[in-house]
């Protein structure tokens, strides 16, 4: 049977087959996106996970939009508007493939940072969307490319990661929130926020949700992978109630709904006292993290390589001089360390690709990243100057 | 922000604004296709939902075809040949998502039973294809038509529903598998084997999967919702290798995998001790039902309308004269029985429509199914007569 045209576009994923070859036990991994799992609040879920075998109604079928006390307190903990409504998802990864397939049609322009989350350019890609892009840089993105989008290319969306964005690191100052929302508004472009790393902030201030600038021009994703586990697959989307009518009605065909039990599961966890400690343990850990892999970059790389600064989120990005960043990750692995290089991060097509590398911090002890980092200096050294 | 082209074709579902009313509990539901809570094997689950607590590693992310030992286990369990693949996916609905949304087009042909599955409907609208259908007979469906889309059309797949039929209850014969599997291989043409109910017999001989006779030819799914739980969305694609990769693929993107920690439940209980017996009594329990139910329509149905027996499953399919299902409907709900009439079984352009009702026995004591065919009864006669 030959697959559909939608899916020929679809770029096989790197990073899935970077983080098979990671897998192997000698390999130090900065490729992939995972939290500890020492970190898993499980000890905060046992209660429920007992409760769960005296709660057969929550094994039955549920609405679609999902469960409908978790909904509720859902409502009241991100404090949505009156005419919001919220639909659980299978992780949000699943929030942002309804959405695509809610309002994409093939050739409709959208927007998003480049270098960006390589998740969404396979969702946009499979709804065969037109995927500009704008460069991030330390405030966020390029205002005046994005306005210039806007005005010439009337995309549907700008898929934004605003807090600890995913390559880079990068977090949106207050002015950029400001403008971005001001020119959705004024361009009528709806912004989809994702904020997957917002609570993994670990120093300076935080800042508010785009969004908040302009609420009724916005939808916003959050997952419980990070704060919670991956593994569960849940997060939320949120948003005026008649933008999330449609996605509710394409999750209906697409999987009915979410694992109920899972729901109870992340309801209890949220309501559990100990769950603003597990935060701010769990922060403390992957800051020490963050502080030993960022001081040993900045001692330790080679002239011409740089390295910014994160307040949060799992990620540091180093870019680099003229290189192949494919065959820099390859020499990397085969001296046991596996990392991300630059260009799985941009659209196939682009020609603004920067050569750089997306390091990890969460899931590798503070010797590992040390000596991750000495072998990426060597390595680096080496094929540099070859 | 304006939708999607595709999701302006889809159907919203009759079948859950019905359940909705349904869910006043004065009404006697007959309308959803809902297990009895009160057969939810939670007791065999228990010992993994305690164990759960002290497995972090399943609450990590995971590779997108599902948990390794479930598919190992999965592969023996279901006897899958040597060039055959799994997925676990959030429910079967999610299979057939991933199926259509893998291999489907806009315009492509596809085949399907009428009626059919109403959730099939939706996905395949989703991807735009173009609907052909063939009539239900009693031993399945009409080969002759069958033969004539597949000669003059070349759809691209068959989608079925060969063990207890929804909404008919039809089991096919063993004659009909193997012509259908030979049609399939002489034209071409992917069989989906949908198989939510064949767990669900209680009388008569077990029929093999059509796929036998054509397994490389073939797709099945398979749904954990009415044996195990509908709330914990677990379900398995299976089929060729080649088959299944680009489902994993757009899976990838749609939501990475599914729940972890469901997909560990699900093995505990498969492989627990009590589950053979756990389907034995679940299996006797809607046969009672069942037979209730079925000897009450016989007895008390008006002139001009049938019921058809039937070996297992979740429902019974009665025909009716020349009426307005949807009226009827309407004053059975205001009688407090809900069921579900028969033009929404049928695709929106259809001149095919047959009227009648689909009866559920799977949720409703043998008290309330006595009542409900009193009702049932009663409103027809005075609802023909008109």
């Amino acid at each position: 049977m030959k697959t559909a045209t939608s899916l020929q576009q679809m770029q096989s994923s790197y990073i899935r087959e970077i983080l098979s070859a990671a897998s192997d036990s000698n390999v130090i991994s900065l490729a992939g996106g995972l939290p500890d799992q020492a970190t898993f609040p499980i000890d905060l879920m046992q209660p429920t996970l007992i409760k769960l075998a005296e709660m057969p109604e929550v094994f039955q079928y549920e609405q679609t939009a999902g469960y409908a006390p978790l909904l509720t307190f859902l409502s009241g903990y991100f404090s949505l508007p009156e005419n919001h409504d919220a639909l659980v998802c299978t992780g949000s990864q699943q929030g942002l493939d309804l959405l695509a397939r809610a309002y994409i049609n093939p050739g409709d322009s959208i927007v998003m940072e480049s270098p960006g989350y390589l998740g969404a350019m396979q969702v946009f890609g499979l709804v065969q969307a037109n995927i500009l892009t704008v460069s991030q840089t330390k405030n966020g993105p390029d205002l005046e490319a994005l306005e210039h989008h806007f005005a010439t290319q009337s995309p549907k969306l700008f898929y934004a990661v605003p807090d600890f964005h995913n390559p880079t690191g990068v977090c949106w100052s207050l002015e950029t929130r400001k403008k971005v929302a001001a020119l959705c508004l004024q361009y009528q472009v709806t912004l989809v926020e994702d904020a997957p790393y917002r609570e993994l902030r670990f120093s300076g201030d935080t800042q508010p949700y785009v969004s908040q600038f302009c609420p009724d021009c916005s939808i916003v994703l959050r997952s419980f992978s990070k704060i919670a586990s991956p593994g569960m697959r849940l997060g939320v989307v949120t948003g005026q109630s008649q933008f999330i009518q449609p996605m509710i009605k394409v999750k209906q065909g697409a999987d009915l709904h979410t694992s109920v039990p899972m729901q109870v599961l992340l309801l209890g966890l949220l309501q559990h006292e100990g769950f603003a400690k597990h935060l701010a343990r769990m922060r403390q850990l992957y800051q020490s993290r963050y502080e030993v892999l960022y001081t040993q970059l900045r001692e330790q790389l080679p002239a011409g390589c740089t390295v910014s600064p994160v307040n949060g989120g799992m990620f540091v990005w180093v870019t680099l001089p003229a290189c192949d960043p494919f065959a820099l990750a390859a020499q990397m692995l085969a001296h046991g360390v596996a990392v991300v290089p630059s260009p799985v991060f941009y659209p196939a097509n682009s020609d603004q690709i920067q050569p750089g590398l997306r390091l990890n911090f969460t899931n590798s002890t503070e010797e590992a990243l040390i000596r991750a980092v000495s072998c990426l200096s060597q390595t680096l050294k080496a094929f540099l100057t070859v």
